[in-house]
Order: structure tokens, then C-alpha cells, then sequence
């Protein structure tokens, strides 16, 4: 508690609001991992009235009342201090949520919910038909609250990118994105001359789902997977979710006959987890106490997935660990058949699955049919043709099936457009983010090679995690790396001299 | 919706409110089967919240208003209808709940979550003194609650056993408790004198938890455990919960040298699991949604856990279930050899693994020292002690330790006092039930031989669940029975039948 009785009233109100919430998280992840599929009408009921409780008591006058009250205060602290930095993006989220109706927060919830399991039937029948009237649903429910929610000067498509990535714009994304493509393009003709140079046969055989999640467990404890603190659970689509910061939960997806998916999908959801886990416990039960935005959160999951997990050095180190498991198959492949199979390029309709050099364009893929399904120009009628023609035209890929196509990912199912970018914006950032941790730590490979991640854990959490949500993007990026921008040339130079060296 | 404006507000309220409850129940579910310990603080937060809000939400002036105004249109509905059922028993509830503040409401709920990671971790270090002061801060709001709560007439555990068991009296049970000690007395001594004829030897062994799972499963789905709408998943005390009738939710303990507690226990969750399974669907997210009382709850847990599962016609049918799981055991073990072990008496400290004759004494024990805890007159300091002593008198065993003695049981973590006589209740109506079902089914104890449960889960269903919570225990017993209290008879002739044979 502090000395200021209406500050202590405004965090008591968040903070039952962030146990609302968690809440809410918890049900999520119960609804994905846990739920028997007989529960899911009265689970839709059950999150639309957390969410209800949850807006009335946000955009209630009072808590209005309560930030002006607070101007005062807010500015005789520091603009770095907790206090000021929860009333000032306390007040940020209160604009934005009063502008959004009860009854469409409601139906948001509601329609994100049912939508969930009408996908996993539909991704299990391959049947796209079954899910088209809830994507369709959630179309005009987030085209009607990219309206509520948007500035003057902000499109509908802006307006939803905002709630993952703060104060960027579709422009801004599309220059990035371009830049990204006209950088890689070299490389893949390059790549594509050479196809046969790697071979992803070190990561093809018989793995039995258990031994999988064994394998995982084993590599990912060294890394900071305490089990007093994290869980790691099968689900259709791979997620991390946490109840609080000591209670950390990641889910992966055991491909019987591939390794790579789960592997280094664990390795993905474990820097999500690893964000949340390390914020200063000080955050706890208040709105500041989780990622400052989807972009920053990528940046950490692709970090481990790629820098850490696909480098030399962890590989290497993990070697001895998949022979523990797997003995008979990596007794034929060695460390570098590992290393390369896992750096293998190949265009391929499954992002998850995709490799570091093909995978902007799968992002590229959902941020232009994004674009073109909130303004309305696309048809949910006509989505799995257009999906289909963009993997041809871009990747080159033919879609087997709906379930490997337009069905593949969770997100749209649960709402989240305007998500996907954040994948790739936090690719390129983590790059950024690499270039100053090597100058901070420069026996940062050698100590990957020992399996010795504490240095690289720490430096995170020093100083990223451990902020929270105190500041925005940009804010952070002028922290931790002094720049404005995201900038995608140290993304372009690890990609060439990786795989330049790989496909030489 | 109904006619009524007045009365679809009501019942809109009510389903948030029960929404909220069952959002509790997922997060109890969780924390006892999922969650990493890291967790418990932040999780008794959000139960915290969670509770204050319903009972705010519930104790409002608005809902009482609402309940006044509907007198006229309650008098006009039958009595046996939805409408009239829902009314009456949440004016009931309103009463009630309106005695207790919603500080010690949240206090309650807080100090059971955090009790309830304590007593895990207390159980498993043999550290009574660790959960001592949590037992003694659960006491403590008990009594206030029972203060809060009680009517005139009430003591304070009359006042506790009412939420378990609404409409008995302390007296009352004590009286049906004192007849079934004395009806016991004369065969307990005969079996004590034959001890040599039952041996246990069919259910120890080897007995490895994931098999024990298949076992339990391969069982349990011929009763009417469906995947679709069912969960199995070990945890450290066996209970049931549920999200909704189609998703209902039970736990066992896996032993690993005793089949025993896994196998009657998952039996006996699955006949909770029943009644809130085969509620009537038009109660859904209602208050109204699930069992009248715990007495009626047990008498259905302890039928599939003892009438049907400890039946040697059961016990014939499930013996080559058995067998498939654990060949080489059930092989030297046949069924008859299993239907003895499964009802051999021996006194013991585990309740949970109680013989039905002896099962009562642990009940007592627990009524006993629950009414002098309450009463103050036995404090948590003598608590094991006088458990030890107890069950030296009672049942003439010595208590090795307090993790297999005062710690055994979860309930008291959970502030469940006044909940143990309904197992016995359970049990006995259990035996009452049964002759009427008999009756109706002559041809009973050869269908279950045979594995039909489907005639004896719709006589339980159209005669008992359906209903949910729509009357009261008495009520119930008045329409299914036809009489007016629980009767000692039937369930003493079937011990004195079953074990007279076993023990001839």
C-alpha cells in the first residue's frame, strides 16, 4: 500500500480486474488443453459474463474519477515508477474500452469462444464449411469494434493491429515487410540453387508422443522450466498462457513421425512463458504485470525458437539430450546433421513448421488477406481459394487440404486479427535485441554450447522482462536499444550469413 | 424465457451468478489438479475476487426485490415446476446468504485456497505443525459463519451440517449413527472371530498408476463415462466437480501397490459425476443445477462405489476388464478371489479405503471431533492426538502418522466441516434406495452381471437427478421413497446378508 489512499483504491479496483482476467486466461487454457468438448456452449456463457463483470467494473465512472483524481500524483512521481506508469497506461486502456459497448465486448467473448471449438471440429474434418458462419461472426464483431475503438486518423486494420503491436501502423508494417521480402529474395534463389546442400532427414522418424514431451521437458528444465512454476501441456495449436507469474503454462503439438514441431515450438512458447515469468514480481495482480505488446512477446519466443534453439551452439549442446531420448535415431545423426535439418529451407504450407528464411512470407500471406477480410473486399465465402492462390504465388506451395490451409492457425478463431505481423516484427526485433546482448555478453555462444542460459535469462529479464507492461513498444526500443524504429538490418545480416554459410 | 419479464431478469441473474460459481469449481478443479504450486498465492486471490463479486452480486437489495415480486407468479406455478422450484429455493439461499458478510465470505474462500496448497504440501512432508495455524484460521471464520447463519434452534454445527445437508439436525444424525454402531456390533465381533476367511491378496501387487488409469477408464466408460463429456486425472485426494452437466470432471489417487483405492474410488466419483451429469438440461446454469445435498450425492457415489462395484455380480463382470490390464496378476487372482479381497473387513486408518462394515466408525470419529472443534471445546493443538486416541478406541488401530492420520482427508482445507455424516447418510440411503430399485428392476443384479447399466442410470436419473436441486433432501426422500427419514434397516440387513455370507 502506499501513502496515497486513492492510488491504493484504484490498485485494489485493477486488481481485482486482473484477477478477472487471469481468470479468463485460465478458462482458455482449460477450454484448449483440458475441457471435454461437451463443455464448451456452457464455457462460451461462462466467458461472456467474466467478461461482462469484467468491462462494467473497468469503464465504470468511478475509475474515471479515480485517474483524474490521480493527476497530481502521477506527476510528482517518476515517469519510470510503477505508480505513474499504471495510472498512465491505466488511463490509456480506460479511453479505449469506454468507447467499446458492454454488449459488444460480450459477444466478442462469447462469439471467440464458440468459434474455438467449431475450429478444432472443423480443422479435425477438414471442414472449413462448418467453421465459415463463426469467422464470419467475428469478421462484423471486430469490424464493428475496430470502428468503436479507432482514431480519426487510424484505419479499421490499424485499429486492430494496436491491441498487439501500440502506436504501429499498417504502413509502417507493409515498408517493413517489404524491405524483409526484397532482402530474403537473393537469398531464397540462392537457397533454391542449392536445395540439396541441406536435408531434413535428421529430423524424420518414429517419435512416440510421450518420449517427445520427455525430450522437451529434459531440454527446456536447463533453460528455466521449473516445474513449481510451469506445465507444459499437448494442445491442437500451440500457446502460452500463465495464471500468474509464478504459474506459467505452455502447450505444444507432438507430430508422431516429425520432431521439429514440438521441439522447437516448445522452445517458442518457452520465451512467452519466460517473458511472463520474469516480470518484477512489484507487477503482480496489476495490469503492467504481462508483455508490453505481442511484438516485444515474439521477439522473446522467436529468440529462443531461432537464436538459441536453431543455433550451432544449442544444438550441439542438446545433441546428447535427444540420444537420451531417442537413441537409435540420433546415433545415425549427429549433432550437425541436427543442426543443419533444423535450418533447412523449404517452402512449406504449415507456418509453424516453416523455416527462418520462408517464414515472412506466411506472415505476409495473413497480414494482406487480414487486410483485405476487415475492409470487406475478401469474403469468408472465398478465403480458402484466395489463401490457396497466395501460399502458390508466394511460397509455391500447393494446400493439401483446408485443415493444412486456411484452418492451420488458432488465431482467427479466438479473434486475433491483427496478430499475426507481431510474428514477424518480433523476428526482426530479436535480431536488434542480439546485436546488444552479444556486446553485453560476449561468451554468449560458448555458454549456449555449455548449456549455461542463466546470463542470457538474466539480461532479459533485466531489461525487458522485468518492466512488464510499464512501457510501450517504442518506449522500450528507446530503453533497451536507444532507437525509434525497428530496424531490419541485423535481421537480414543473421539470415544471409546463417544460411549463406549453410547453402554455400 | 418465459411470460414473466420479472422472472427472466431473475433467472438472468442467476445464471451469471452461477457462471461465477462454476468459474470457481474450474479454478478449484485446476488448482488440485493442474496448477504448478507456484500458483496458490495469486490463485486465493482470484477465488477471492470471484466470491466477492457473487456474493455481492447475489446479496443485492435487487435480487430480493425481484424475489418479492414474484410471489403471485410463484404461488400460480405448480409447485413441482422450474419456476416455482427456482424461486423457492433461491429465496431460500437469499436468506441465508443476506447473514453473511461479504468480508467473511472472501476470508472464507481465500483461507481455503491457501489452506488447501498447504495441506498438500503438509500431507506430503508428515508436517502437521505447517497446517496447523490454517486449520485454526479456518475455524475460527467457520464459527463466525455459523453465527452468522444459524437459526435459534440451531448450534453451531447444526448450522455447518445445513449446508451439506439441509433440513438434519446434529441430534438427528447422532441418533442414526448411535443405530448403526449398535447394529454393527454383533457381526463386526463374528468377523473378527473369522478374520481368516477374506484375504486382500487380489488387490496387492504391481500396479503401475498408467495402467491403473486404462483400468479405470475401461470400466468406467461401460457405466456411462463418455469422453465427450467426462475427464479422469489423478490428484492427491479423489473428489468430483464439473464446468456443466456435459462436462463433469473426477480424480483418483493411484497406489501403487493397492488396485484398491483407484478402481472403488474412480467408482465412486463417477456416481457424484452421475448426478450432476443427468440433471435435467433445462436446469443448466441454474442454480438449481446439480445435487440437493451431500447426503443424496453420497448415497449415489456410495451405490456405484459399493452396491454395484463391491456386488459380486460386478466384481464377476469387471474381472476380465482386469485381467486385461494386469494379466499375470488376475490370472493367479479369478473373480471370486477379487470379490472377496474387494469386501474384505479390516479395521484401517484410511477412511477412503475403508470396508463398508468398519466405514461408519471413521465417520463418527470425524463428527465427533468436528463438533468439539467447533465448539472450541478441542483445540488444533490436541487435534492429533485425540484423532490418534480415537481411532485406538474406535477401530483399534494405531496411527502411524498424521499424513495417514489427521491430514489424510482434504475436506477440513477446504472448510467442508459438517460434510463427513453425509458419507454414512449416503451410505445408508444408498441401501434404502436400492430395495426400491430392485423392485423396479427385478432383473437387477443379472444386468449388472452382464454389464447393462443403462436401465439402472435412467432409474437414477428419471427418479433422482433430474431433478437437481429442485427439492430439498426431505422432499426428495418424500417423492422417491415415500417417507419421511433415512431408515437404518435396509442398510444393516445388507451388511449383515453380504458380510454374514463372507464371513460364515
Amino acid at each position: 500500500m502506499s501513502n496515497n489512499p486513492t492510488y491504493d483504491s484504484l490498485r485494489t479496483r485493477l486488481g481485482e480486474l486482473h484477477d478477472l482476467n487471469k481468470i479468463g486466461w485460465v478458462l482458455g487454457w482449460d477450454q484448449r488443453t483440458m475441457m471435454a468438448p461437451g463443455g464448451g456452449a456452457v464455457r462460451a456463457d461462462q466467458i461472456a459474463t467474466l467478461n461482462r463483470i469484467a468491462h462494467e467494473k473497468f469503464t465504470a465512472d468511478e475509475v474515471g474519477d479515480l485517474l483524474e483524481a490521480l493527476r497530481d500524483f502521477e506527476a510528482a512521481e517518476p515517469y519510470e515508477s510503477d505508480a505513474a506508469a499504471l495510472i498512465r497506461r491505466t488511463r490509456y486502456d480506460y479511453q479505449r474500452e469506454r468507447r467499446v459497448s458492454t454488449d459488444l465486448r460480450v459477444a466478442m467473448a462469447r462469439a471467440s469462444a464458440l468459434a474455438n471449438s467449431a475450429w478444432v471440429q472443423a480443422r479435425r474434418n477438414n471442414d472449413y464449411a462448418s467453421f465459415k458462419p463463426r469467422l464470419a461472426e467475428i469478421l462484423d464483431l471486430k469490424r464493428a469494434y475496430a470502428d468503436a475503438v479507432r482514431e480519426p486518423e487510424q484505419s479499421r486494420y490499424d485499429a486492430l493491429v494496436d491491441d498487439f503491436e501500440h502506436g504501429i501502423t499498417t504502413i509502417e508494417i507493409a515498408e517493413i515487410f517489404s524491405a524483409v521480402r526484397d532482402g530474403i529474395a537473393p537469398l531464397l534463389t540462392r537457397i533454391t540453387a542449392n536445395a540439396d546442400k541441406v536435408d531434413g532427414a535428421a529430423l524424420q522418424g518414429d517419435f512416440p508422443a510421450e518420449q517427445q514431451a520427455a525430450l522437451c521437458r529434459a531440454t527446456l528444465e536447463p533453460l528455466g522450466f521449473h516445474p513449481g512454476a510451469w506445465r507444459l501441456d499437448p494442445t491442437v495449436h500451440p500457446f502460452a498462457s500463465n495464471s500468474a507469474t509464478q504459474d506459467i503454462r505452455i502447450t505444444t503439438r507432438y507430430e508422431p513421425h516429425i520432431l521439429g514441431p514440438a521441439f522447437f515450438g516448445s522452445l517458442h512458447e518457452f520465451g512467452h512463458g519466460l517473458y511472463e515469468h520474469q516480470v518484477d514480481p512489484a507487477l503482480e495482480r496489476t495490469p503492467l504485470c504481462r508483455g508490453t505488446s505481442l511484438g516485444w512477446h515474439e521477439s522473446q519466443s522467436r529468440m529462443w525458437e531461432n537464436l538459441v534453439g536453431r543455433s550451432r551452439a544449442f544444438t550441439h549442446w542438446v545433441h546428447p539430450r535427444l540420444k537420451r531420448v531417442f537413441r537409435k535415431h540420433f546415433a545415425r545423426y549427429d549433432a550437425e546433421a541436427f543442426y543443419r535439418a533444423a535450418n533447412r529451407v523449404q517452402p512449406s504450407f504449415i507456418r509453424i513448421e516453416a523455416d527462418e528464411v520462408t517464414y515472412t512470407l506466411h506472415i505476409v500471406i495473413r497480414f494482406e488477406l487480414e487486410q483485405e477480410l476487415i475492409a470487406g473486399a475478401l469474403s469468408v465465402d472465398d478465403l480458402p481459394l484466395a489463401w490457396n492462390d497466395k501460399m502458390r504465388r508466394y511460397l509455391g506451395v500447393e494446400v493439401p487440404s483446408d485443415s493444412l490451409g486456411v484452418l492451420q492457425d488458432v488465431h482467427w478463431s479466438a479473434g486475433y486479427f491483427g496478430y499475426f505481423p507481431t510474428y514477424s516484427l518480433g523476428s526482426i526485433l530479436a535480431s536488434q535485441l542480439w546485436v546488444a546482448i552479444e556486446r553485453d555478453i560476449p561468451d554468449l555462444e560458448r555458454q549456449i554450447g555449455r548449456g549455461e542460459f542463466q546470463p542470457l535469462r538474466a539480461w532479459l529479464g533485466e531489461h525487458i522482462h522485468k518492466h512488464g507492461r510499464k512501457f510501450t513498444p517504442r518506449e522500450l526500443l528507446q530503453r533497451v536499444l536507444g532507437v525509434d524504429r525497428i530496424d531490419v538490418a541485423p535481421y537480414l545480416g543473421y539470415l544471409h550469413t546463417k544460411f549463406g554459410e549453410l547453402y554455400a
